[in-house]
């Protein structure tokens, strides 16, 4: 099989009550990617950066299979730059700052190589931009997974609610299903953001956990509980790129098979926030993954049998 | 097996956005006593009414096998009386009124045929009531559960301490585990409150499901995902109803029955907020407590096998 990402590659500042990470390498493509690579090696991701990108990084994306011939390196200009805030509770962040930079008029190519992958993942970007990608495609991928925010809901919900009405997996957090269906409810909202387009919803609820809806089916996975979150910065993308990295890997999109997804996607989160930035992804070795699905399982599972 | 109960058996005015219920029946005891009884039918209550009280409420205790030979009925004295109102996102509410009345000065007897419970749910009271009960036992019971509040811990926190130190288990929500251990992180509030005695510690975190914690362990029951909260009063005690009357029903601690009890709690729970105070507790039926397990096992149940 074989996995395209399109979403930013940049860097963040951020500022947790735990410390300060100054213009470390974030992104939500370079979080997806560096998840997803934990399970499949056939992965690319189309993106725009600037040349005060480090070839380091560019280095890590290889070693892990990662396929950057879709990432445009803009000469004399600079990566999109995000800077943010959390509060003690970690559940609210504000934005210090948001330099668009090279992403202000990125026009995104596919490389041939990756015009007819099997999974596509589009990012949380414009959703012009998210349109364009799969508009390149020379066929129908077999799912396609797009992130989105508020801000685009709030902006251009036209553009949006297109770009959202050709996708297979929306992935929103409760306030953005909320805000999307104008329901308080998330089994309300899951109805009518089903009828946009989408078969498949996952409302992510951060420190709650995920629900994973599906017809009148609902899944949910729970978040680990864990004595300390360092920087939630890219739990949701790391999520998302555990999710459909599962998928290609196993290249069947059953809900039986999302389930699983959804719980290796979970587990990838759950290592994302134990360190600053993508430290912790990069250090992430298979036999951690295993034991922390295992914690997963242990977590959840109960034994009740119905006459 | 035999289990006893204490707490408040109350009037309470309810207004949510759906509407207002003035004066119906309440209180911990009750919502505790009415769930426990889908399980368990050699039960009793402790606690206090005015002669204000309905007899039909009484009755309705009896028809479900609920000994109220505990439940003193003061003459010429009102019942305790509760009022309050939640916003529209269910999840915070203000008292508008609280009228102690009879509750000021009661003294709780355990009726003879009570003291060798085995099993035994201390409802949300003050922690003096709650050790004068404990007390009167001729025989520790197997299992001691405590409720209480952020008053409590708040206004009378050595008295509470005390009567934490006695008990197995005990059942508080998020926000106080907060405040009772000072530990924002709810695994290091765990650890901390599981030292000032309960071997178990539930944390309730209402629509999120709740958590188990004991020894090293964690187990966590979702809340299921419903289009519409009715009314979220007595949902905590439907829970804690439901846990241990089905720990009395099967005469089983073990960490694993637990689970099972904590599913069954829940169960119970997402009943109790359909209608407005216990109306749609008095109409459950065995059925629909199975079927609505079924939908908690669909829930979260997935298969995932590590090599």
């Amino acid at each position: 099989m074989s996995l395209l990402i399109v979403g930013t590659v940049a860097f963040d500042s951020i500022e947790t009550p735990f410390g300060k990470a100054e213009k470390t390498v974030g992104g939500a493509a370079t979080y997806i990617a560096l998840s997803a690579s934990a399970f499949t090696r056939k992965l690319g991701i189309v993106s725009v950066v600037g040349d005060d990108f480090p070839m380091t990084a560019i280095d890590e994306f290889h070693k892990r299979g990662i396929d950057t011939s879709g990432l445009q390196i803009e000469r004399g200009k600079k990566s999109f730059y995000w800077s943010g805030r959390y509060h003690t509770d970690m559940n609210s962040r504000e934005t210090l700052i948001t330099e668009l930079n090279v992403l202000a008029d990125f026009q995104p190519v596919v490389p041939q190589s990756f015009r007819s992958a099997d999974f596509l993942m589009l990012g949380n970007l414009t959703p012009a931009v998210q349109q364009q990608v799969m508009s390149q495609m020379t066929k129908r991928p077999k799912l396609i997974v797009m992130d989105t925010m508020d801000y685009w809901m709030k902006s251009m919900p036209r553009e949006l609610a297109e770009t959202i009405s050709r996708v297979d997996v929306l992935t929103i957090n409760d306030e953005e299903a909320r805000l999307l269906s104008g329901e308080y409810s998330l089994v309300r909202a899951a109805q009518k953001i089903m009828k946009m387009g989408p078969k498949y919803l996952i409302i992510k609820k951060g420190e709650h956990g995920a629900l994973l809806f599906y017809d009148k089916k609902v899944f949910f996975a729970p978040a680990l509980p864990l004595e300390e979150v360092f920087d939630p910065t890219g739990a949701g993308d790391s999520f998302a790129g555990g999710f459909i990295g599962y998928l290609d890997k196993t290249n069947d999109t059953s809900f039986d098979n999302m389930k699983r997804a959804i719980i290796f996607g979970s587990a990838i989160a759950s290592f994302c926030v134990e360190k600053f930035g993508i430290l912790r992804l990069l250090e992430l070795s298979a036999a951690d993954l295993e034991e922390r699905v295992q914690e997963f399982i242990d977590l959840v599972q109960f034994d009740i049998s119905l006459e």
